[in-house]
């Protein structure tokens, strides 16, 4: 593990020198565990060709000395960035680059204050994710296990459903399960949406009781070992009738397509438009307001945007999901997500459950 | 609820004008949801005195239109900062007030590129945030339950820990019943730490198994109702040796003396004093890493912060969690927490756990 840290470590430095950059802040705690593996939720990460050291606060020195090897730690005086900020002129470093998506034009301020005149701030975009879209195979080894993980949490999940259950009884049955299978927890707010809630594609488990003749989509994903998952089911209470059929249908053709078109080389916004074009072919696709998937990885949205126009083309290592669907206020909504990665030769859908219409 | 939010966002306006700002930027979804009941994740709302308009992206319309009244949505064209800039550019908004603290050096860009010159980018700190930390009646209601659904949480918790279950367990199942009990979810990763890991003021759970001799540190807090609340405890596995009683004993007193000092008038920072300087006769202040405490609210660290040299002195509405620790690498660690409101004739402690040493 300390080889591969140190790995991706002088991998970044030497993209960095490239643009004559001294020295990259790192603020993300995602990156920080990335490329030292601290998993502090405080801190900032300098990282140079003359080592790398992380500045935090008093509550994370022993878990950072604790998960680090080979980075010197720095305890903050004051707020973090003046202590970056003094570091870095302590440092003497001329060219820092940093991410100007990820720092607060506050802490920038603090930054350019406590460093002084000598230091160059560089824009530098998303070094760090770009490195984190190739998984290696660890990585992938490890995001397989949190995707059958969730695979198994949902197929649990859709057994506990019955007329009379509460959103919220299912959602706290399913972060249960997570954990007891050893997941550090949710991937994200889990989502349990039952009838004309389902139209929501962000709804939160709420205390409504499942009736007979209602849509469900659950969509939830584990942290398991610090990578991500991320699947959605729908199931309907009953027999679906003939519409919803149609629908299910549609986003199911649309998931199919969209997971074909995603290979090594491929437009993400090809993707995306191959799942829009089977909803436009049923005249559901004005129905489909989000796009067809994002990056996943440590984080649960990560590079790439697989969405309207994106030019990313996929290359192996690359983890998506794909999860068209359609959203009918007052009726409810029907989406099937899946994780995939990219390999030279084929496609790997990572989840495993059934994608067919369940009726309960 | 609706001429209470009406009300906020007035009383936000009058304050803005003093300053001769046309409309301020609102990108924290804490403080959308206190100013117009919005509780999506995407989003900007833009406040004036010319009314109120919510920019958020295709997932958050239906449930925007459910959750607001009296604020126009509009749906995001591209990025959503973009969308902002050209929004404000339209509406003719001269002085625009933002957070320097939560606005990117990068969404900056895109404002200021959409908005054009005639926008003026007038740096406004807080000003929700200052608004937020005088909770009202129905409030501070709302934080009662969220406290009390805490310490019923914290004490069927303990009731599980026996030798050999492991951190992950109890962390599981703390948060079903949560959940069951009407939580909308954890405030923040609960933290459950056997023996050593006790150390890390914010260890998560893993697989480790308890065994006999060993501290129990469990902090913990739900979200109810949008509100959260957040309570520690610790617990002796077996009798406990004289040296972690005493410890016990001068965390115990740390905790009282910080919330006998906890009122309206009093300043932050003495109250923080008041904790340290009991530790310190114990010669044990240098094992509190931390901060004494953090206000309470729609987030579970907001304004007042209670820690070393705070001037902000405390006022009717405020509330605030109290929680020294220490913290002894190799053996563990002990800390206290209950969640305080202040008023203007007395000091009320909302989280009802007992609060002397356990032993199991």
């Amino acid at each position: 593990m300390k080889t591969l840290l140190h790995r991706r470590r002088h991998s970044l430095i030497s993209k960095l020198s490239e643009r004559k950059i001294d020295a990259l802040l790192v603020t993300r705690p995602a990156n920080w565990y990335y490329l030292a593996g601290f998993s502090g939720e405080s801190g900032a990460l300098v990282v140079s060709q003359k080592g790398t050291s992380l500045i935090t606060d008093g509550r994370f020195m022993v878990q950072g000395r604790a998960e680090m090897s080979g980075i010197r730690i720095l305890q903050q005086k004051g707020s973090l960035f003046e202590s970056v900020g003094q570091f870095l002129k302590n440092s003497r470093f001329r060219r820092v680059g940093f991410d100007p998506s990820q720092v607060m034009v506050g802490q920038l301020q603090s930054l350019r204050k406590a460093a002084g005149a000598r230091v160059r701030w560089i824009p530098a975009v998303d070094r760090v994710e770009g490195l984190r879209m190739s998984k290696d195979a660890p990585e992938l080894a490890q995001m397989r296990r949190a995707a059958i993980l969730a695979s198994e949490v949902v197929q649990q999940a859709i057994g506990l459903l019955k007329p009379g259950i509460r959103e919220l009884d299912v959602g706290a049955e399913i972060e249960y399960q997570m954990r007891t299978k050893g997941a550090s927890g949710p991937a994200f707010e889990t989502i349990v949406a039952f009838g004309e809630r389902a139209a929501l594609p962000h709804a939160r488990p709420t205390a409504k009781r499942l009736r007979k003749n209602e849509l469900v989509v659950l969509d939830l994903g584990v942290i398991l070992g610090h990578y991500c998952s991320d699947i959605t089911r729908t199931v309907y209470v009953g027999r679906a009738p003939k519409r919803i059929r149609t629908w299910y249908q549609a986003v199911l053709e649309a998931q199919t397509a969209a997971i074909a078109a995603a290979k090594s080389g491929a437009a993400c916004g090809d993707v995306d438009w191959a799942a829009r074009q089977v909803l436009a072919a049923y005249h559901l696709d004005h129905l489909f307001v989000h796009s067809t998937g994002h990056g996943l990885g440590l984080e649960v949205h990560e590079d790439p945007r697989v969405a309207r126009g994106q030019k990313w083309r996929l290359e192996p290592g690359n983890v998506i999901t794909i999860e068209p669907g359609v959203y009918l206020a007052g009726i409810g909504g029907i989406r099937i997500e899946d994780d995939v990665a990219i390999h030279a030769d084929r496609t790997e859908v990572l989840t495993r459950a059934p994608r067919d219409l369940i009726e309960i």
